[in-house]
Order: C-alpha cells, then sequence, then structure tokens
C-alpha cells in the first residue's frame, strides 16, 4: 500500500466504501449516488475513477475479493495441508461474513441473489468468483484426502457442496433472524461433517 | 376459488403476477410500474387495490405464503407422519424454488437477502414467514421422532438448520451456476441426513 499514488490510494479507499455500501444495499444499491453519500466525495469526482455504473460495480466486485482472499484464504494457507486448513477456510469465511467491515453481511452472497436471473457482465463476475471459491476448497479437500487424513471415498465435490450449504444457512439466520447461536451451530455442524470424513488416524504421506 | 368476486378474482391475479415478478426482481424490484408491465394492468387500476409500494409487497408476500402452504406443505402432509412427511417437506421444497412459475427463484429466499438489514414491515414479514416454515420443519422433525423413526437424541433445531442450508444451496448452486446436478445432490445429501439420524429399526409408539 506504501508506494502507492495518491489517485491509486484514494480510488482503493473509494472501492473500500463501495464494498462497505454494497454489503448494505447490494450490488443493486451500490450507485455513483449512494457511494457519494456514504464516502463524502463528489459524484464528478467518483465519475473521473469509474466511466459507468457497472464499471463501479465491477471494480467493487473485484475489490471484495481481493480483501476475501486476504482475510478469509491467505491466513488458511499459513495452516498445515490438510484437515487444519479446511477448518481454517471455513472458519475465516464464517467470520467474514459477520465482519464489521461488512455492515449487510457478504456483499457476494448477496450479489449471486440479486444477478442470478440477470445475464451480463456482473452475473459473469459473481458466478466466476464464487466458482474460484468453491476451487479453493475443493482443493483444500483434496489436500486433506492426499496427507491422509479424510477417507479416500471422500466424494470432493459433496463436501464442497454441504460445506457452503452450512456457510449459507449460517449468514441466513445471522442475518435475518440476528440468531447469534447460527456461528457456533455452523462450526458444530461443520466439524461433524469433517469428522465423517476422517480416517480412523492419518496415514503418512509417503505411504501412499 | 369458484365462489370469488370479480374484483377478488382481479386482486388474486394480480398478485400471482405480483409473485412471479419477486421471483424474478425481487421484492425490491416490484412496484407499481413493473407489475403493470408485467400484468397488463394500468397502474391507476392497481392503485385502487393496493394503496402503496409497501401495501402491494405485503400482499405478495402473503400471497406467497399461501402458494407455498398450497404446493409444499398440504401435499407433505398427505403423507404418514414421521420420515415419508419429512422427505416429502423437502422434496416439495426444493420443487417450489425450481418451479416454472416462479422464473427467478424462491422469491422469499431472495427477499431474505434484500431486506435483511432493512428494518420494517417488509422485514418482520419475510422473517416472520421464514420462521414459520422452520416451524413447520421442526413440527415435521419432532413427528418423526414421536414414531420413533428418528432417534431420540436428534437435535430437531439442528436438524432443520442442516436442511435448511442444503435448500440453500441447491438454490444458490441452480440459480448461479444453472447446475442442474443440485437438485439430486441435496436429496442425496438429505437422504444421508435423515439416514444418520434413523433408529435401527422403527419403534412401536405405544413402546415409548
Amino acid at each position: 500500500m506504501e508506494r502507492l499514488s495518491k489517485g491509486e490510494k484514494t480510488r482503493s479507499a473509494i472501492l473500500d466504501a463501495g464494498v462497505r455500501v454494497a454489503s448494505r444495499l447490494g450490488l443493486e444499491g451500490l450507485t455513483i449516488g449512494s457511494l457519494a453519500e456514504a464516502s463524502e466525495l463528489s459524484k464528478s469526482g467518483l465519475f473521473a475513477h469509474f466511466g459507468s455504473r457497472e464499471e463501479l460495480q465491477l471494480a467493487v466486485l473485484e475489490r471484495g475479493r481481493e480483501k476475501f482472499a486476504e482475510v478469509v484464504i491467505k491466513p488458511a494457507l499459513k495452516q498445515p495441508r490438510g484437515v487444519a486448513r479446511l477448518r481454517a477456510m471455513f472458519e475465516n469465511w464464517l467470520d467474514w461474513t459477520e465482519s464489521a467491515e461488512l455492515p449487510g453481511g457478504c456483499p457476494m452472497l448477496g450479489a449471486a441473489i440479486e444477478f442470478d436471473d440477470q445475464p451480463g457482465p456482473l452475473r459473469d463476475a459473481v458466478a466466476r468468483l464464487q466458482r474460484e471459491w468453491m476451487e479453493s476448497l475443493a482443493r483444500t479437500v483434496r489436500g486433506a484426502l492426499e496427507q491422509g487424513e479424510l477417507r479416500a471415498d471422500t466424494d470432493v465435490e459433496q463436501l464442497v457442496f454441504e460445506c457452503f450449504g452450512i456457510a449459507l444457512v449460517a449468514h441466513h439466520h445471522r442475518r435475518l433472524f440476528g440468531d447469534r447461536k447460527a456461528h457456533q451451530r455452523a462450526l458444530d455442524v461443520h466439524e461433524q461433517l469433517i469428522a465423517r470424513h476422517r480416517t480412523a488416524a492419518p496415514r503418512q504421506p509417503a505411504a501412499r
């Protein structure tokens, strides 16, 4: 960050504000106008950075992706390959959807509902980011398989599907009902999901 | 339906169109204007039925609730109390979210995301309807417990939570990725969820 020019710094601050607006009002609610209000920048100043509303929305999605990588994926990659990393990915994901920086929940999950039936660049971007994340989870599960920590007959795609469902319901219950138990329940259910696929004792990688 | 007056029939047809608009554009996208366009009724005609946009939105939510009861709950109640009914509830729910009458997916799940951070009558109505449905599911699970088909140590709230997660991820994958395998995967995962809680052999209710 320290090497950014003034213009880049401004753009970065605008995008951070954009992610917060998208979390609260949805990507649909993210307009040059609503962002001007939230960021205290002038509309004309914002237009100088983003030529169109769609360009702004796409840039905010991309900024969300960067933040997600920073907050969810990178710290999890510090955990050893295997179940520990899978657990960290899931926990960080839950934390992300509840973080103070996202006052209205995960903007990606919101955008998935908003744009699922509106063909175009935004829908494509949302679908691509969500697939990317599913692929990261799948890679993590395969890592745990290769470490011999999960049973060889584990259906990777199904495990990721179930994982995704747990995160979605936790997000739904927390956001709609203000259910504070949803977080712990999600962690418990995820732990049970892992336990069902654990090998009795981890094998040595060399033994495979 | 045959006993409805002309005015009631018109209102009912308007609300059906409103449910379809809400499915496609979200409850946020449901306005007197967008409904006039979809239903080929005049704006002034619609205003005669609904004094305000919020009144229209609330009436459409209520209509969605009636349709849900008709399509999901009532047919399931024809199944015997127990696992068969739980299975029917879940299958009908999945079918509902994919039905041709809901071109943009389940309007309740959409509304849950739209209104989760907008306090007011709409958010309250959405939360109430979703809680009502969760309570129906919980009642169905307790029925299966009382029939001795599920183990006595079954955590009813957790089972409903997991059930909800499976439906949410199926909806998400189907809507966003056009994933046609999501339906069968959801049924399989739900069946495994039930299997984990099944008693070895159903007990006689009298034995409890």
